[in-house]
Parts: C-alpha cells; sequence; structure tokens
C-alpha cells in the first residue's frame, strides 16, 4: 500500500506533515510517499530523525494556494502537489491522498483527474463530529462539497455514508438522520421532504430527522446534510464553541479570587477542549471519487497528520471505494448524463 | 395603546406570563389586555398582588397547543387565545399581539386573518443574537417562518431588518448582512448569490456575506438567512453553547479540588450564562403581517414576559408595520398575485 502525502498541503507545511509522516511511519509497514520540493522534504525528514524506513518523496514544485481559483489551478499547475497526488491515484501509483490543502482545489483536482464513481452525481466531504454526554462521534456530510442540493444527492450521501461508517468501524447497520428544521417526518422544505422520501425507501438504517441543536446530544452514526445548511452547522457549532470557551477563559481569569479558582480548575478545562479536539478523527474523506482522498484541515499540525496516517491504512482496506462503486451499480440505475463538474464552491 | 397578551402561551402559563405582567403594567402607561380563561387569569391576578391598574381582562376559552396543526388548529378554534388575539389586532382593539404560543399557528394566525402587508411576500421571524466580544446584539432573520427560499424574500427580510432596527435602537443606517459559506462574493448557490446582488443593489447598508463561524464575533446589526439555514444556524448554536457549558458543569465540579476551584468561579460563570440569556430581548417580532406581532420563547418565565412587553411599547410606537408598508410601496413594484400561505412549517 501506497499513502501519498500532500507534503506541502495546511498552514503549517512542510514541516508539521513531515513530522507526523515520521512518526506514523515508524508504526506501520505500508510506505508513505510524500509530494513536495526533493530537497525541502529531504532537509525537514533529517530535521525530525527519520529513521530510513517506509517514506518516499516524489518530487512536486508547485503548490496549490487557498487563494487561487481551484479549477484553473489544477488545469495550469500540473507539477503541483494536488495534481500529482491525484494522478498517482489514478495511474494506481498510490492508494490513497491525504492532503491538509485546498478544499476547493481537491475536490476539482478529485473530479477533473480522477472522476466521480459511475452513478455518483456529487462527492461529500464526511467528517466526524464529537458527541457531548453519549460516546463516540458522529460522521456528517456533505460538508460542503456541493453548495447546490438535489434530493438524490442526499440519498447518496446516506448511501455513502452508510458504507463509509460500515467499513471504518464494523458497525452492521449504522442508524442515519436528516438534518432538518423539525424532527417530525413532513418537516422542512421540499428538497428535505423528497429527500427523507428517498432515505426512508433505501435500504440503509434511516432513522427520520434531526433538528441542529440535537445533532451533538445523540448517537446517531450519521448525518445527512445539504451542503450548504452543512456548512453552516459546523461553522455556526464552530463559532459557538469557540464563544464560550473564550468566555470562560476570560471570566476565570478576572479578579484574583476567580483566578485562584481557574488554577484549580485548569485541568478540567484541558479535558474538555480535548472532548471537542478533532484531532484523532484522521481527517475528512471526500467520498464519491475514483480514488480515495483524505482531506485533513489546513490549520493541522504533525498531530492530525500523523492520525490521518494511521486511518488512511483503514481506509484503504476497506475498500471503501470499491464498495460504494459495488452498492451504486447494485442498487441505482446508473446515470450517465452528462452534468456540471459539481466543484460549485 | 393596547398590549394585547396570550394568557395561555408557553410552557409555565397562565401563571409565568401574569407575574410578568403584572411587573410590567405597574411600570407603563399602556393598558395590557390579557386573553385567557377569565377566571383563571382573575385567579392568577390576584395570587400576583395586582394593584388593580393598566390590565384587562378578555375570556378566551381555547388554547391552541404545540402539537395541533396550525392551520386546521386557527380555522376551527374559534374562541382560542391566538385567534382571539389576531382578531383584536384587526378590528383595532388592540395594537400589538404578545404570545409565547405555538410559532405555526401564530403565521398561520397571522396569515389568514390580519395577512401580509401588500407587496411582501412571506412573514420573517426576526431574532436578536447576542455577540462574543463586541458589545450589542445582531438581529437575525428569517428565523424559520419560511422553510422555502426565493431571492426576493431575503431582499425584503433585509428591507424589513433595517426598518426594525433603526425603528427600534435610532441607528441611521445599520449594517446587514447575509449568512452564506464563504465571505467573498461570488459564494454560495444560486439563490444566495441572487439574493446577494439583490441586497447590494437595494438601498440598505448591505456590506456582503457573513460565514456562521463569524456571526458570533461580529458587529453586523442585521443579519439575513434563508429560514431553513436560519434554524440550522439557530439550533447549531444552542446545542454546542449548551453542551460546552455543560460539559464546563460537569468537569468543574469532578474532584475535590476542581469542586473548589468551581465554586471560586462560581460568579464568573453565572456572569457568562447571562451573557447567552435572551430575556431581556423581549422575543422576536414577526415582520411583514399587517399587525404587530411578538412571539417570546416557549419555555420563557415571567422575566421574559416583562421585557417583552416593555419592548412592544417601543415597537408601537415606533410605527414598524406601518413603515414597512410605506416602504414597500415606495420601493417595490407591488405584487398582487396570489401565493400560497407561506406557512410552510
Amino acid at each position: 500500500m501506497k499513502i501519498v502525502l500532500d507534503g506541502m498541503g495546511g498552514d503549517y507545511s512542510p514541516d508539521e506533515v513531515v513530522k507526523g509522516a515520521v512518526r506514523a511511519a515508524a508504526e506501520i509497514d505500508e510506505t508513505v510517499v510524500i509530494l513536495g520540493p526533493e530537497a525541502k522534504i529531504k532537509e525537514c525528514l533529517e530535521a525530525n530523525k527519520w529513521n530510513g524506513n517506509n517514506i518516499e518523496i516524489v518530487d512536486a514544485t508547485e503548490v496549490i494556494t487557498n487563494e487561487e481559483h481551484p479549477a484553473m489551478a489544477v488545469r495550469k499547475k500540473k507539477d503541483s502537489t494536488i495534481v500529482k497526488g491525484m494522478n498517482m491515484l489514478k495511474s494506481g501509483e498510490g492508494d490513497i491522498f491525504i492532503s491538509g490543502g485546498s478544499t476547493g482545489a481537491l475536490l476539482a483536482g478529485g473530479l477533473t483527474i480522477l472522476g466521480r464513481i459511475k452513478g455518483i452525481k456529487r462527492p461529500a466531504i464526511a467528517a466526524w463530529f464529537p458527541r457531548a454526554g453519549k460516546k463516540g462521534v458522529t460522521l456528517l456530510l456533505d460538508c460542503g462539497a456541493s453548495v447546490e442540493a438535489k434530493p438524490e444527492y442526499l440519498h447518496q450521501y446516506g448511501i455513502m455514508g452508510d458504507i463509509f461508517v460500515r467499513g471504518i468501524t464494523g458497525k452492521i447497520a449504522p442508524t442515519v438522520r436528516l438534518l432538518n428544521v423539525g424532527a417530525e417526518e413532513g418537516k422542512g422544505d421540499t428538497l428535505h421532504k423528497e429527500a427523507f422520501d428517498l432515505l426512508k425507501n433505501s435500504y440503509i438504517n434511516f432513522c427520520g430527522n434531526v433538528e441542529a441543536r440535537d445533532v451533538i446530544y445523540g448517537d446517531t452514526d450519521i448525518v445527512v446534510m445539504d451542503g450548504f445548511s452543512g456548512n453552516v452547522y459546523l461553522k455556526a457549532s464552530e463559532g459557538m464553541a469557540s464563544a464560550v470557551m473564550g468566555l470562560f477563559k476570560n471570566k476565570l481569569t478576572e479578579g484574583i479570587k476567580a483566578k485562584f479558582g481557574a488554577l484549580l480548575a485548569y485541568s478540567k478545562i484541558k479535558d474538555i477542549k480535548n472532548t471537542f479536539d478533532y484531532s484523532d478523527a484522521g481527517g475528512a474523506p471526500i467520498l464519491g471519487l475514483k480514488g480515495a482522498v483524505l482531506k485533513v484541515h489546513g490549520n493541522s499540525r504533525s498531530v492530525e497528520f500523523y492520525y490521518a496516517i494511521h486511518r488512511a491504512v483503514d481506509y484503504v482496506n476497506s475498500d471503501i471505494t470499491g464498495k460504494i462503486k459495488e452498492t451504486i451499480e447494485k442498487t441505482q440505475t446508473v446515470n450517465t448524463e452528462t452534468e456540471e463538474s459539481g466543484a460549485d464552491e
């Protein structure tokens, strides 16, 4: 197995990427192929006291930034880490591509170089979300691969999420819910009413709607969301979590008595931060492409890349891409119509 | 001025409603008309040591619950507090209607009994949202009156929000942003791209898109949201705030040392809760109807009803409804086509 890693993706690349790779490579049998300017990557490997095993470098001289137009950058920068990574998946030289780079460029590159699995209408970004109270994590998708949505896309998100969670966790019939404005059947706009019906009549373990308030308190394995609402859900949660934690930090260190209290309670506050720490979630798979792509948050440190490499091994071993292909062929009339690229964000 | 109050709306009605009314009535010159079963309301007034001034009772024997189908309940229950309240606004016997009852029934009753202001395509529920760091509050609309959205609806939400905030706060040119998946122009689905253009070419002080993460950190006066995303935004924020605060509470009281720390920091934690306490926001106006309706949260206590009555006085004095009517007549081609009722949730 070859795990292809974008050495230049993310705010702290290449140092933190290589650091994570060195740590992971010492623990696995697979090969990590780091894409990036060869000399620079070598230097980082040395700085991180690489033991000489399980890492290869493939030279890539260009980088696509978040500021560039994704589709244009993918067309122009043939020697970029993202374009080279996608081409390695396509040619079979790599089994999975991990990147902390531009989500737009990963989607554009994935769609134009790898293409969608036949019958899949839109790829979806899937991300693990923590739960409060109940143990475990919930897979949310789509987290923003498509901002336009149709009922069939949401139906396919449910199917892809089910295959992914079964493959990764071994659960037999993971529970699936639809993010909606109310819990009862019949709630929502036309899009969500129609998606509800499709999910309900599908073979997956669909358990109905879930309101945004209850996602974090629930124990649903998979929550299907249209890409626009999914983006709003994640970013609203992120904003509020950070706002409340910031207020606690400020308030607890205001005044001598409170400061004393805060010092005593400090270790507990660290525990809470860890509860909402996605580091070990190991990245967000982009599902529905003819190849396994794992997007890591742009502000990731070495620990995120370390975990992503470990998760990538499970991802490839579970053959998620093959299973999605097989399932879509079996359960759906394969739609061969030409569609827009879907890289609409 | 007559402020009509739904005595039977909300989880703690009529006791908490009447308690709030007694407290507010002692401080204002206007009359509060409480709708509800006369004997029961009288009993509550006595229990709350009403001084005999500024409160009238209008008998209403029925109540519409959250479990009923809103439109059907409004048609059937002619003697319900909500139907009577709307009729009092229509006939001029009341100037504003405050209710903690079913949002669906308030919308259905508002649309069928009062009707929309000519030219307004959809009413909008507007709610004040707290800010972290920067002082003040942000008006969010639509918070779920319509789950289907069109660009023109969002445009009108911006106009109604502008009129409301100018009327209530006296600000000259309140800032308006559009909730979207990215901050730059050109982001989002067709709905939000088209809404962006309409808002940009409107007379209001439109400042572009805002991402869900940044609403709480910003200082925008008004954020326009489609009703579906608006619902997701509010409920995601609510869920996360409550999850993080719950975790803090648990963690801070775990173990003797932390418990001691928590006791010292306790007053500060109360401060934080107050920051996110909507009580004094005084309810969410339903804008766009031919009458002033103020929805109060179903789980409100007397303090929320007390503040809502005070805010209602400002609302009526600012003649928000008249100003929306005037503005829509001036700025928009009045659209007289027959539309669906809009009570689609």
